[in-house]
């Protein structure tokens, strides 16, 4: 086996959780998305979005601000710079992972 | 967003625990492996591994041995048909997230 197997033991686990992962793959591909754009393109329900963007905000790795356009609540959310790094090498990790751990498994049935 | 993006949310929970995507990593790429040679691959404990096999064993994905070498128990493992299925789905799952969905990310520092 490899190390890229050894290293998926330490996977960022704020990142690692699928709702997380969706979340942090939007945010840093775009400079900022407001809560309902968020919403949309993660399929989550409001009450799921927000707990899962309280977590990456405690870990540092989101900003949220609200605030208000015209009379409606808005609620703009942007990846920090210690969310890109980690979400980088969230994705060098599975990289690793899938380009050399699992190979052997497709000439298998 | 891609469709690939909202795929995440179906990942399969038992397999995506990453002392699990270690085991079945090693488990689909090999025929059988002894639970000795299992816990020096994934760097688990005894008990970690032990733990994380009966979660794989009752989700049907891997076939657990129990029996001597000479005086010695042995323990052999493999993963079934099921779990080479479901492995094989969830590497493509995130396959196609890292193909697609995180592309743009790579720009931004």
């Amino acid at each position: 086996m490899t190390p890229a197997l050894q290293e998926l033991a330490s996977l960022d686990r704020t990142i690692h959780e699928p709702a997380r992962l969706m979340i942090m793959t939007v945010l840093c591909a775009v400079s900022e998305a407001d809560f309902l754009y968020l919403q949309r393109e993660c399929g989550l329900t409001q009450g799921n979005l927000s707990s899962h963007l309280a977590k990456l905000e405690d870990a540092g790795y989101v900003f949220i601000e609200k605030g208000f356009k015209g009379k409606y609540p808005l609620t703009i959310c942007s990846s920090t710079s210690a969310g890109r790094h980690a979400f980088r090498e969230y994705v060098q990790t599975m990289q690793a992972w899938l380009n050399s751990g699992q190979k052997s498994v497709r000439n298998r049935s």
